[in-house]
């Protein structure tokens, strides 16, 4: 069943093509189409594969962001069925292509498939899963509430929770048994059903936003006219009939607290396709397939207590936040609690990060630079989705310093938002240095154990046995060294610097005084801590405290159309930001 | 005057560490936080210094950006001279550290500095200056501005063109001879450097667009109230005084119409100082630095000759539409023409990527994939700066399929924008796929020279030389070539398959019904002539012809505030696509 390589199919043409050269004219163009054809369907060259599919897989999410945008603007001919249509399609064309790939796998089950144990982890799929089963609660709710309505509402809104059920099931298998494929047979094809994936689930967190996105904008409308600021009305639309069942308005209410799950299931799951889709037809580089880490928990005491401290002033402070936002005596000193919370937990997130990277300045290790999709898209993830949140940050700066009036919360919003943007520098730097470091070679848990035989059998590997002979190589090993760092950086090949023996950190003097493990536990700690503290983080604008929306300074400022929609781009990347920090920062926490 | 490199400031560190371990505590306290700090200037890794400075970059953009969207929402306090003294500022500081590595590479004069060939051409630095001069002329004219009603307006607006026409200045310097080098020495510092060069150039591009986008509306809402839509207010503000100079009436029109080429200049400029970012302590594979590939343009016939009647349609339609669309009676037809015209021309261009395709088909090459990040940014620029224009088109579309009236242009806009979309997607597949083969090596101009001599001294090198000896890699070198290539795509070497003496066209047969250099030409060709069609595209949108603010379909679907949005965003990506392509073709009509 695997496709032939396109080199190969081109050689044989080529053979045809030269041996039929003193045949007829019209003979010739007949094998001139044929091979047309052939190259048009087999030899079609990787790169273009890439672009093509990646520019459909452009275009069905742009499709999709044509179609919300006419929705947010209650186009009358333009409905969410019409959104909820093509969505299902798209899940339906993926399970199609699902199944497809399992058949195909379990067919040339001889075959061994190659994987790549970067892709993901054990851990991360089992985060996967449990979101997906509060999506598969949410998708229960929705069928309860169409079945309520089921007499004046489209049957696409019962479709569309069936399909994204049977879809979720599918999707969760497939992440566990073949996430980590690396594609070699079909590879066009392949590429297509991969990227289709990815956009799905892209759309998927897409249309999840704009429903969260629509839900608090709503909130904060009837909060306004509660509060007496005029009778704005909301675009929300309730069904036009009675609820046949008792359960619907305890279904609606139930599925807001579910939409963050589903939404961060789906974005997670699409960054992981996607490292599927640049694996294909990818050469592993088995010396990197070490195996894994295990995950020890030793020596963990001040980080975890402090970031459990963190989550429980956290639920004490959404909890007090959305209670006192509703009237108008509480209303600011619950801004400014939270400012002033944020700007307490923002300054001990620092003070982790920061020393996290001097734990790492004082203990250098050269960085790991082989080839790993996986890390570079987490990398690139951490830094794009920063970039919404510390827009929102300027944006809020810019309000407070132009300004005229003066709310209580106005220089803690500015340091608040000014803490964010440090913050998030400072843990991008530490995250993304953590997973470049090689892990736990040169820190053994032992360091009695450690010290010098195992560093002498990397040496000595290189080093010539001390006969006389004088080699110019060994003499300058440092030069050497930086060299084969520079040339790292171009080519895919590991090579770790050797380090001469009297670099190694010896058992004696400060050696006592700070062991390495120390540092190792510490790091530990801080990631724990950090850990809660982004989760924290995600809870807080997850559950609706969102003080962008309720301190009206910066609706001031920028205006109610343009501040919402920087908050429609912004809190959604954030949101994101936060779960992905917690998934990087536990990989940084078993890797140290 | 070289930066010790990191590494080996770490072993020093080390020696002193190791030879002192036995010394007390305090001193081993004091030589720590030395080691520290050490570590902090000289040691900082690589991938660090290249996250930070990226974030450094990213949130000067964003505090720029933060500021004029409290300009586009005129608020009071936030007026465009805050915003002119910030890019001020920055031009300052770039000019400061241009200045100095300047004088740095001076005094370093004997060491010679590595430089990436493919980092930028002669006709391209060419075309960069002829934009740098028409933004000069820009900066007069402002100057001239500023000089008319310099008793009413702030000062800034003087002090800006001024820095303005000085950094355009000593950029063009720059560019000429210092933008293809890799930097090697004080690496930190000049990444530092680099990215505030290439962020401070986005955040000129973002203005420029910013005041384009601003006169467009403007212009948008003249129109409809002349038509008799509403008296609107539009948000531009003249100076209050008089002007006491008989030619500022002048300079405010002349200057639209410079705009665009400033805003081009400034958007290809950061692009190549971000290749420039991406050099910084490269190792240069010197087996790449090939040499310059000489401009043919014998053969050139058909290509040109339509291009310059596409070209001179064009601006034919651009001076109908203007003068056109501002009457009632005539708009509709102005913008039917506009449509009608498009398809034509767009038409013409999918026949001409398709036929480019197909000669690929025809023509295999492996493909070079050799490091080079000039290459790889453009690859991403044209995919990245096409989803603009394919969100406004799937907007379109969306629009038309869900309208009640039916304007003439209804269908022909549908058609238009999937064109639009099908056109972008062909172009670049072509645009690419021409950029990743490899050059002029496989179709010399000699049919009769290049044949036998020349590859079999390539396959000599491989092949053992026919003396009995049974070589099996020989004896299927396909597969030898199929796995070489794999790896290739992995690591930097390049290494090129051989090909077999009897997969080399010979000149008999089918060689007289098809020369090579025939498809060569017609490559040609159609390249000049996409190069033409893609400049007409371009001087459409930037010369006002935007019939996307004037049919009302998609105003009526998405509203105007959401509409607004999308062109703001949509047009200037549309108008660097363009822009970016035609030089994207250039590169490819002096590589086939």
């Amino acid at each position: 069943m695997v496709e032939h390589s396109g080199l190969d199919i081109m050689c044989l043409n080529k053979y045809c093509h030269s041996s039929s050269s003193s045949s007829s004219s019209s003979e010739h163009d007949k094998k001139t189409f044929a091979q047309i054809k052939l190259n048009l369907s087999g030899d079609y060259p990787k790169k273009n594969a890439e672009i093509l599919s990646g520019q459909y897989g452009t275009n069905l999410l742009l499709i999709g962001a044509a179609l919300m945008l006419a929705i947010a603007h209650h186009d009358p001919f333009v409905k969410e069925e019409h959104l909820l249509s093509l969505v299902t399609c798209l899940m339906i064309l993926q399970l199609l292509w699902m199944m497809w790939y399992i058949l195909a796998r379990d067919r040339q089950k001889n075959t061994r498939t190659e994987k790549d144990v970067h892709a993901t982890t054990c851990w991360i799929r089992g985060g996967l899963t449990l979101l997906a089963l509060l999506s598969l609660i949410m998708d229960a709710f929705k069928i309860g509430h169409y079945v309520g309505y089921h007499s004046c509402v489209s049957a696409v809104l019962g479709v569309y929770p069936v399909i994204h059920a049977t879809h979720t099931i599918a999707q969760v298998h497939f992440l566990w048994f073949h996430i980590k494929d690396v594609i070699k047979s079909y590879e066009t094809f392949e590429r297509f059903g991969v990227i289709h994936a990815v956009f799905t689930n892209l759309l998927l967190w897409c249309s999840g936003v704009m429903s969260e996105a629509e839900h608090f904008l709503n909130n904060h409308m009837r909060r306004l006219s509660a509060l007496g600021y005029g009778n704005l009305t909301t675009g929300h639309s309730e069904p036009l009939c009675n609820c046949t069942t008792s359960t619907c308005s305890m279904f609606t209410s139930s599925l807001y607290y579910l939409y963050p799950f589903n939404i961060e299931y789906h974005i997670f799951v699409s960054a992981m396709l996607f490292v599927m889709w640049k694996n294909i037809g990818r050469t592993m580089d088995l010396s990197s397939n070490r195996k894994r880490l295990a995950t020890k928990t030793q020596g963990l005491s001040v980080g975890p207590i402090l970031g459990l401290l963190a989550l429980a002033s956290t639920i004490g402070i959404l909890v007090v936040y959305i209670t006192h936002v509703e009237s108008l005596q509480t209303r600011q000193s619950a801004i400014s609690m939270f400012y002033i919370y944020g700007i307490v937990l923002l300054l001990f997130m620092c003070c982790a990060s920061a020393s996290g990277l001097l734990i790492y300045r004082v203990d250098h290790i050269p960085l790991d630079t082989s080839k790993n999709p996986s890390r570079q898209l987490d990398t690139e993830l951490l830094f794009g989705s920063s970039i919404g949140s510390w827009l929102m940050s300027w944006c809020s700066i810019v309000a407070v310093l132009s300004t005229n009036s003066s709310p209580p919360y106005l220089w803690t919003n500015c340091i608040y938002s000014l803490l964010l943007v440090v913050e998030k520098c400072m843990q991008n730097l530490f995250v993304i240095e953590s997973l470049y470091r090689q892990p736990g070679d040169v820190e053994s848990d032992d360091p009695e154990l450690q010290s010098a035989p195992e560093i002498f059998s990397v040496t000595s590997s290189l080093a010539p046995p001390y006969n006389g002979i004088i080699n110019r190589a060994y003499e300058t090993p440092d030069k050497a060294c930086v060299t084969m760092e520079n040339e790292q950086e171009e080519s895919g090949p590991v090579y770790r610097c050797p380090r001469k023996p009297s670099e190694v950190p010896l058992p004696v003097g400060n050696k006592v005084v700070e062991p390495p493990n120390i540092k190792r536990q510490i790091l530990k700690n801080l990631s724990v801590f950090l850990i809660m503290c982004n989760i924290s983080l995600w809870i807080l604008p997850a559950f609706g405290c969102r003080p962008q929306y309720d301190n009206g300074l910066e609706q001031e400022t920028f205006g109610f159309s343009i501040w919402i929609t920087v908050l429609n781009f912004a809190i959604p990347l954030n949101l994101f930001y936060r779960m992905h920090s917690v998934a990087s920062l536990f990989e940084v926490f078993r890797r140290v």
